[in-house]
């Protein structure tokens, strides 16, 4: 049996990334595609490879009391803009929200879906972690849980692609300022700071202090890294042992000796995490790679739309990453 | 019931992408894979975000007279390696041979699948085109069965992404010489010059005199567009509907009124073309886009593997195109 | 004696490809820059790595009626933007106009530098060519000049680096659609299209009909290469050697027997031309390859300047390409 | 006068920078050019764009016994390759060694020539620093001089351009397999850890105990940035006073309140550095960006060169960076 699903935000890389693979979803049928930009177009005139099943629904005006019937929500909405609109969808349709207005918000469930599923499953609201903590938090969680690496003065230095400052028309990010170029951030002052925190001293049962976050963009159009510096005395072997352990029946974490590459992810809701430590300098570099659009918003909200569905967490996720 | 599958060529980047869509292809079951560079290491080793299921499949020496039980085999050779080799296989194994070394041999049908499926349905030996005859002839074919170019003096001006150039250590494909640069090489000389005329011809009944294919490397990983000139006094709308005629019932080619951009294919089995003309001028352009890897190799492979194994032609294929 | 230069179009990428010659030119002094989006900046707001002692210079509102004592005004502004603001600026003002508002406009010489330098010399008010048209008539003229390819039918397929798109904010052109993409547009309607007929057929002595220019967007910043079919009866070597007779004496041509990549002008004001042709099917590829700011722009704009400002031709241009 | 210069390792990326500067200095006649895989060529054949008052040299087998009349040489050979041969070089000839095999060897002078000039002039025998100690060194200078920052315990996370990674043959390094990819390398053991900690010791009057550095190839062709975290009480302003004060009289080093970019130093010998701090966090951020190829590696070593040979410290290196 097919659940109906709607995409808000189709214009964006979030919701065109959501598109894709709910449109290969075997239990997913999509009914829905609004957007802003677009609306007024069908799906095939803005995404030509679109299946052929798919090609010709009409994007619509978003309007969240004017939905046809659904049993799922993705939205994909500018930062902001989900709040008030998502909060006049019917109570019966599941909500999985990949923009930031709800993480850690009332009534709401923080979709950590590779560390704590089970939180999720039977859920009604979800708001899908932000890119950067994704990739943080992932890497964070086996050493936090363990006990091996304190949670004050992580400092996170993240780079990622350039589809992670949104689409929109901004000549910063456009091709010819931004090939070629590397640009650090927002320092000390990043948004997705507060959710790292958060999950950080939850995690390990202790205040995040003192945590510094860098974002970096990167001239590539897909891919996320961060890479984090923390104090503890455990082994690189150690390391690799609890993620090891934690990751141990969990889908998509891959946990790899070599330093992962963005492109071992990429095109897949594929989370890669890696350690050295060298504790006679109280040292612990943990590394954590994912793609920014897969694992880093729609995959991960197609993984959370599985839990909260009753599907199989894989359904729809399992191609391999596109090499190269 | 599952077919055994085995690739050789691993290695390289068509037999990578084989891998790629052979892992989620619901018949086929990877049984072998050999390599050159790659022997004794797992297929985890050289591709990290490989499915569990076949991350521990060892990686063989290539030995045709050493295969384990295998109903099809999908060979990526170099040009020149596979003749030879491949003729040691066991008859009662189906063979789609990527490379070049058996287009228009005779044993061998030349396996064109979107123009003609019908002639590789039941064969057991296929020659898979070469990537620019792909795009060339997916473009050029519903205008020469339907006389609306003329089969001589055809201008073929062909970009492609830098995987098309194959792997290795050849320091004129390494990133900081290749990126920010645009290389037009073999002019009036190309190995594909043969395969394509052989084509035209016989789709067009008539020669294919003079004609000219100027291949280009452009700084991209993957993606391919052939910009086609040609004589003839069709309107592009005569053209277009020809097309549309053409591949009504086929399902990878798109045809469009907007030229086709290779981000449209990119990691999928699609092709698209459209038309411009211009009869004042006796002229018609033709473009057709594929991904080099996809449509152009790899895709297009496993289309033939499908088409000869009796299952749906679209088997594994039905993945939309990776945007952005 | 330094001559007094302004530049107005400073925030584009022609304006300050034009200012990072000006600033090391031995001859020229940079007293005014202007701009849309970055009046009331200092030059080194916009261009961090301006030279020290032009980084307090602020950018000025462009106003033709406004300007501060010059002899010398370079022009990069959107098309139609300069045709009526220039008309107002003093006569006693030298004009390099790198726009296309004044090519084959009464009163302004079409400043090809390359082929025709003495109908610059003594001039006042120069259009500068267009980037395609350079890159195009500077491969063609010898041949057209010797009578060694036809002036009807010649096409053009012509590629271009992102930056030739301009500045500004269209999303087409953000890094994350235009990366991993190569996007033909255009198509048989190019505005470059007159420009090129009228200097061809000048060139021939013969009416240049049936023109085709198809240009294509490349995922490169800089370079630009176009490749083009014409029909003739000469060898490679005839073509090879008109071209060599033709520029003996002209500085920034080169002819090479290797087709010309697009990285061996980039950062240069250099061009490069190549042939490969085919006696027997009546064809002559002439191939142009030049950096579509540079030669293509702000180069050229500086070399017609030193042209009628009485300066050696190859004043404040000599640096040599940058590799890679 | 002109001083007669060689260069060595003609055929990498460092070799052919230095070829780019020193045909445009105006002291320097480049007489003599060596190379491995390239002699026997002419310096045309190789650099396409070389002006053409060099374009007929010879490219010579590497022979230090048998060298022409020289006052300089550049030498820019693999690890281990310069050691045992620039010791045969006659002792009249100046010396700098772009490799890194002389770097805190006894009668070498380590050539940081935008902190310590004065130490560098009047010497022989100059140890250019690595590309990375170079963005760092320069960035941490004022604070560790300043005592603004201290010297244990200092985390570098580094990312270079693929050029950084050298010439050459691996397929790492290939375009296809390092586009779209971002790769952490060598942690906790790359070989710039030694200079880069005898350094900052020396700067600080103290042991640079715990250093961290971790590498990242970036998919650019050119461009350094190292981002730095260590401890200190100092503010953001007193930083970026510090460095101000510190580089007043330097005409290389920009101190900029923005992160820096990388593009913002692109084909030059600038160096951008900036700071962020969090005094109660007891946290320093220092940022420094080079070309890689420039004040990373060539540039630098010609701003030694003048050093040595009593030039003025700017000679052949006020051309702005290139943009975009």
């Amino acid at each position: 049996m097919s659940i109906r699903v709607g995409i808000v935000g189709i214009s964006g890389f979030g919701g065109g990334e959501a598109l894709r693979l709910i449109a290969s979803h075997p239990s997913f049928e999509l009914v829905y595609a609004a957007g802003e930009s677009s609306a007024g177009s069908r799906l095939v005139d803005r995404f030509p490879g679109v299946p052929s099943k798919l090609a010709g629904l009409e994007i619509a005006r978003w309007d969240p009391e004017a939905l046809p019937d659904l049993d799922l929500l993705f939205a994909s909405l500018p930062t902001g803009a989900s709040a008030e609109a998502l909060a006049r969808v019917p109570e019966g349709v599941k909500i999985v929200d990949i923009g930031g207005d709800h993480r850690y918000v009332d009534g709401w469930t923080y979709g950590l879906a590779d560390v704590w599923p089970e939180r999720i499953r039977g859920q009604t609201r979800i708001a899908n972690p932000g890119c950067f903590p994704v990739a943080t938090l992932t890497a964070l969680a086996p050493l936090l849980v363990g006990g091996l690496i304190e949670p004050g003065n992580i400092v996170i230095d993240a780079k990622t692609g350039i589809s992670g400052a949104g689409r929109g028309g901004d000549s910063r990010f456009g091709y010819a300022e931004s090939n070629e170029n590397l640009q650090p951030y927002g320092l000390l002052q990043h948004v997705h700071m507060p959710e790292m925190a958060t999950t950080i001293a939850h995690l390990a049962g202790g205040a995040a202090e003192g945590l510094v976050f860098t974002p970096h963009l990167v001239p590539m159009t897909r891919g996320l890294l961060v890479t984090i510096y923390g104090r503890g005395t455990a082994s690189t072997g150690q390391c690799l042992e609890a993620a090891r352990a934690y990751y141990a029946e969990r889908p998509f974490v891959r946990v790899t000796e070599r330093p992962p590459q963005t492109k071992w992810a990429s095109g897949s809701n594929l989370a890669f995490v890696s350690y050295a430590a060298d504790p006679e300098r109280d040292l612990v570099i943990a590394m954590g790679v994912v793609d920014n659009l897969g694992k880093g918003a729609a995959g991960h909200a197609v993984q959370n739309a599985n839990l909260i569905c009753g599907l199989p967490e894989t359904a729809g996720l399992e191609g391999a990453p596109v090499w190269p």
